[in-house]
């Protein structure tokens, strides 16, 4: 049987989310709200320096604090490896002899209580010997740059790819290069040439949970409350860093309160199992909202690009190079540099391409993955580019992008999964929906912006689908519910699979001790990956209930159909709890089924995608000239779902993606001044309110049944804010005919750039 | 590669039980320690009336009380199904109308804290109508007695076998009968008829850990954290009763501070789920050790045994009838008359067998399963018996019991299993070890016993072993661990199948959302059954990574062994982590074998037995002829394990076993009068402690590898306690020349019987 041949039942409705109920009701639990047996608190001393020598740490005041369990600091952490990172293991849990931005943590106070903990940490006394920092990328990149990692660490501390690596005596911490055609063959047969620089600012994620951990040590083994989208990554680096195997480490994850990336792999949680190893007991850690701005943000990007195109308006070359500024420690940010850098040349056909991306490291906070990875930035430059080249050819916009849009089968990259979405189809539908053509008063303008994003490749996931007794079903998968309404949408694909209600659909709490192994809750792969994973044992369980109820119904399987919570056929009907009750001669007894996705192994990254996001947009502005005020009127975006399981989920999904877009279009920017971070709160750092919502935003579905996923269905998400920014700006030129190259555009930059273009014109 | 053919490495070894250092250091979490955010408490009005009708309860001032949420009679649940059971559902969550003991729940308080719980309890005025009351056998079974349930449930709440039913118009619960030759002409055949009667008291598990649930209802779920050795049963009692799909219930448990029995199917967790659904939030119940002993007990019973014999000791004929006194409520007490009485012709050879045993309610504590489900009682009664005979016969109690064992192979019932184990050779060490036949000094005596038990058939298990990308391993198993061990010994078998060290297994806590299913801890049956299960996964995993092995390596399967977690050929060898990160071609993923134990059906309960529990013990006691008091001073158990997985925790395991049988033989009884419970607490009711012990108590392992299960093993666990009082009687009839059929054998008893036989002399 082949379910999307039949009609569909669950998939492709909307649902009451599984999560509704409990959340709107607060009953939801998040780690916040877990209280483990014997716990007690930490707080943490942070570096008011950006970049310094650790000369010395009195801690015998602090020591001697009421509630005091203990003070730690690098030293007396000695063993176990004090290391970590997914890419490079460059960054120590407490700082080590050295600190290298304002915020990095020093030393942790174990107490009874956080207000005990919180009190002994001024009591610390710690000498610092300040060093020259380095806060933007020139300072970082200029010649005689102070050095944040002097020495390299062994090579068995860089995890990724073998070319992955620092370049020692820089602070070029990976440096990416991606090419095809002849460049300077292509710039030779370009009629015009432009050339751009783009920047982007560091943000941060703000999702409404800042990161709490609590670990507990003991009896040979490790059991992590982590709020974190990577239980398995994050197990096996504690296992590696506490030298344990896997299985004596427990990661369990409770609700996420909104990660965006910002919860991606490893972050308080090695610190947090090391102080409970130390005193014996479980530790909580929980970051403030100032401490998560000084742990998590998104990398700054300066995008150089030149492009070479012909009057008509048909690219021929470009080359794209691009500093993203990442933190004083690596995390991600060499993969960022590397996967985002791949589609610099975006989802045109370029013959000639020519791609440098560098992560530098810097005297800030780390940058971490952040939805989109690495894409906005590059899609900010790319498709405000577009527009810069269609205006100055006299072309239109959406004709221009028509025309160099790669097709449905064309190759994306030797190698590399060829495209598999309607690209011209899915901009057009945005162009219609945002009036593209039609007539504006005064001040007001439509952008259009087309981005293509690659998801992480390879990749695993295994799953496993167990049926009760009375026909109801429990689901393993490691997915991580952080908001995107992931238990949903998977427990409709199993339903579906196994034509149940959803009600007798339950999806387990994501455990590294019982779920089984999911790579990553990120890249937006988890209702197509993860899904695959599912109905395949979903589907292997089907087989068992056939080949059960074709033996009790003395007939082939093949005449046989799922129905109902049913197994139907020519000589009857037998309900799953039937076919179990005879096959165990019981009340109880269950079947299980096991099922797994294996991502494909390729070229030029290791793996090839199993499908592409892709990611349009269209907007309309009007700008006030006189204060460079710019209201977003309206805003379409297109949802290229390949098949949407739960419509409402992917609106929203898609609306949440576009008001964080917003967000870094308009507002958002983390200040650096002497290396200190001026706005790490909500006094300061502007997020978007409802109030600046577009009164016309809507997400448009697309579904092509393109997709790998169950049902034709591929991922979105990220989507939602890649095009924002550029969509935007674009809108903001053709309003007004200025051009803005730095986010945020605020009204103070919007109307600097009025005054300056008015001033060009008058000159 | 049939692993029991090659030398073993884990299994057969004692290593240090895994949960050992966390138990020792007061680390391992039980339900108490428990704390599940805004959790509130209850406590519960009981009656103090064995049997009453429910007038009026009046809530008011409690209601009002400080801190009280809620004042819930069975009135305030009526949205449920109020009634629960394992056999028969005729136990109300709260009393309906009714109460049939004393201690029985009738109104629940539930607050903020347990103090103001237990304070406005206090405040409750309920208007109790007393009925007449039975409190002993004789009350329950006389013609005119007062009934307990005088209109019987709707037939569908009998959930057992067909035939098991109460007996309208009497206090019987169920009648069980069981015969096989033709007894009358037995009789006639016989040359010696013995009749005799022996009782055996009420009493109580006393595990260290009394009743404990927290249970949180919402979002069409409910979660129970609860003390239970039956987590699938309880799970589909609740789905029940609170009409949702089994997936929707989720049962967790963690560690049992003991249990043997009395935490076996529903106790209070329907009343903390009915309360948690009520007052909207978790509700956590836990029982004082005086509550506890309101709770739960073992039968009380009285066997009279009429059996036929020839002079040289050959038993021809048996008629046994045993009356079980059970409680107010059914709870297992039919499959208890039923279970038990199915073995009361003991592990012995008797052509014309005719038992009818009944279980008989009365106004009291439920009496539920407890180690030797029954069994304990009949072995009493026919264990002494076979002394009684051998002695009138003038025969050697050794000869005559090793005339009539049955032999390995030989029938017990037609249907059944036939023997799988060495009876006789078994007794002939037991009484070897105590030196049978060797003189002793006057006041001296040894004494024998032989038992066998039916374990629950059939039953099945599920069992699932998940391989991590470093070749360690997780089990998932339903197993409860209760003190048995069950966790080191279950983790030994994989560890054993994977050729890893057991450092590198991990079994995950029982919780029947992630767990496959699993019948039930009990019955002995964990390590043979389970155990098959999960050795049935490793197996499937095994093949796994053979399969990949081979493909990897370019040989045949059948060429590779697994040695030291890999897999070696002439090849070369492969560790686990290579064979999986070849096959994900990533640091991650893992592979997931499972397995499954079905037990098979038949005559004439239902289930062939997987094997027969049979328990011996040889005793040795002096009594003080001046007082009555009797001192154990040798105790030999044989412990017929098959294959001793894990010998010091079958040797341990057995021991507790003696000491508990220690105490039902000396010390242990329930006393009621006026339907009251007299000793409900440690002060007053008197178990055995370390000082009770004999100097010289050992537990020999028997391995003949007979067992189904893994490497030949069978359970045991039950055995220690079943044979301890009869051979120690047997011990003092052989010491003094004086016959006890009541226990426990207390000084008083004792003195009492030799002043009566000395008079029987005089006279």
């Amino acid at each position: 049987m082949e379910p999307s041949a039949v009609p569909l039942h669950t998939v492709g409705t909307s649902p009451q989310r599984l999560d509704a109920r409990e959340k709107v009701t607060g009953r939801a639990t998040f780690i916040s709200d877990l209280r483990v047996p014997g716990m007690v608190y930490t707080k943490l001393w942070r570096s008011p320096l950006p970049h310094a020598r650790l000369r010395a740490i009195d801690t015998t005041t602090a020591a001697r604090a009421p509630g005091v369990l203990a003070v730690l600091t690098a030293a007396d952490l000695a063993d176990c490896d004090r290391y970590f990172g997914p890419a490079y293991k460059d960054q120590p849990i407490l700082a080590i002899d050295r600190v290298r931005y304002a915020g990095e943590p020093v030393v942790a106070v174990v107490a009874y209580s956080e207000r005990e903990a919180e009190a002994a940490v001024a009591l610390l006394e710690v000498d610092l010997d300040e060093l020259p920092a380095v806060t933007t990328l020139d300072e970082a990149l200029a010649p005689e740059a102070p050095l944040l990692h002097e020495t390299l660490r062994p090579a068995g501390h860089f995890r990724d790819l073998a070319n992955m690596r620092p370049i020692a005596g820089t602070n070029i911490c990976h440096h990416f290069h991606h090419a095809r055609g002849a460049i300077e063959q292509g710039f030779a047969e370009a009629e015009v040439i432009f050339e751009d620089v783009f920047t982007f600012p560091m943000v941060h994620h703000y999702s409404m949970e800042p990161h709490v951990a609590i670990a507990q040590v003991g009896n040979d083994q490790i059991t992590v409350w982590a709020s974190t989208q990577h239980p398995f990554p994050v197990r096996k680096e504690l296992a590696e860093m506490f030298d344990l195997p896997l299985a004596r480490v427990q990661v369990i994850v409770p609700y996420l309160g909104g990660a965006y990336g910002n919860k991606s792999y490893t972050k308080i949680e090695p610190l947090v199992v090391a102080l409970a190893r130390k005193v014996g007991r479980p530790v909580r850690l929980a970051l403030t909202v100032e401490e998560s701005f000084k742990t998590v943000r998104r990398a700054a990007a300066r995008v150089r690009l030149k492009t070479g195109v012909q009057r008509d308006g048909t690219i021929v070359a470009r080359q794209c190079t691009a500093h993203y500024q990442i933190g004083a420690y690596a995390d991600v940010g060499p993969r960022v540099a590397q996967k985002a850098g791949y589609t610099a040349g975006g989802p045109y056909r370029i013959p000639h391409l020519h791609i440098d991306t560098y992560a530098v490291y810097s005297n800030t906070v780390n940058s971490v993955a952040f939805r989109g990875y690495g894409v906005p930035q590059l899609a900010w430059a790319y498709e405000s580019q577009m527009d810069i080249m269609a205006e100055r050819l006299g072309l239109d916009p959406l004709d221009m992008r028509l025309k160099n849009l790669l097709r449905r089968g064309e190759m994306f990259a030797p190698g590399d999964l060829p495209i598999d979405a309607d690209l011209p189809g899915d901009l057009r539908r945005a162009a219609d929906a945002i009036g593209w053509g039609q007539p504006l008063p005064r001040g007001r303008g439509r952008g259009l912006a087309c981005v293509i994003k690659a998801p992480l490749a390879p990749s695993v996931s295994s799953a496993l689908v167990r049926m009760h007794a009375d026909g109801s079903v429990t689901l393993l998968a490691g997915t991580v519910e952080m908001g995107q309404g992931a238990r949903t949408v998977l427990s409709q694909i199993v339903a579906e699979e196994l034509a149940l209600p959803l009600m007798w659909v339950r999806i387990s709490q994501p455990e590294s001790g019982t779920s089984p192994y999911d790579q990553a809750t990120s890249s937006s792969r988890s209702t197509t990956l993860v899904g695959l994973a599912l109905q395949a044992a979903a589907r292997d369980l089907q087989q068992q209930l056939l080949e059960l109820a074709a033996e009790q119904l003395q007939t082939h399987l093949t005449h046989l159909t799922l129905r109902d919570g049913g197994v139907e056929g020519p000589g009857g009907r037998l309900s799953y709890a039937d076919i179990i009750a005879d096959h165990f001669g019981l009340p109880g007894g269950e079947l299980i089924g096991r099922g797994g996705y294996r991502g494909e192994r390729g070229a030029p990254l290791g793996g090839v995608a199993p499908f592409w996001e892709v990611s349009l947009a269209a907007a309309e502005v009007e700008v006030d000239e006189g204060t460079g005020q710019v209201q977003l009127h309206r805003y379409i975006s297109i949802a290229d779902v390949g098949k949407a399981i739960h419509p409402q989920q992917c609106e929203a999904q898609e609306e949440g993606g576009v008001m964080m877009g917003i967000g870094h279009t308009f507002f958002e920017e983390m200040i650096y001044q002497d290396g200190q971070l001026l706005n790490p709160g909500l006094f300061d750092y502007r997020i978007p309110t409802m109030t600046d919502l577009p009164g016309d935003l809507r997400s448009i579905l697309v579904e092509n049944a393109d997709g790998p996923g169950p049902h034709g269905s591929k991922g979105i998400g990220e989507s939602g804010l890649m095009p924002t920014a550029p969509a935007i700006a674009n809108a903001i030129a053709r309003a007004i005919g200025v051009r803005l190259t730095a986010l945020p555009l605020t009204p103070e930059r919007v109307w600097q750039a009025m005054r300056a273009a008015q001033a060009d014109q008058t000159a």
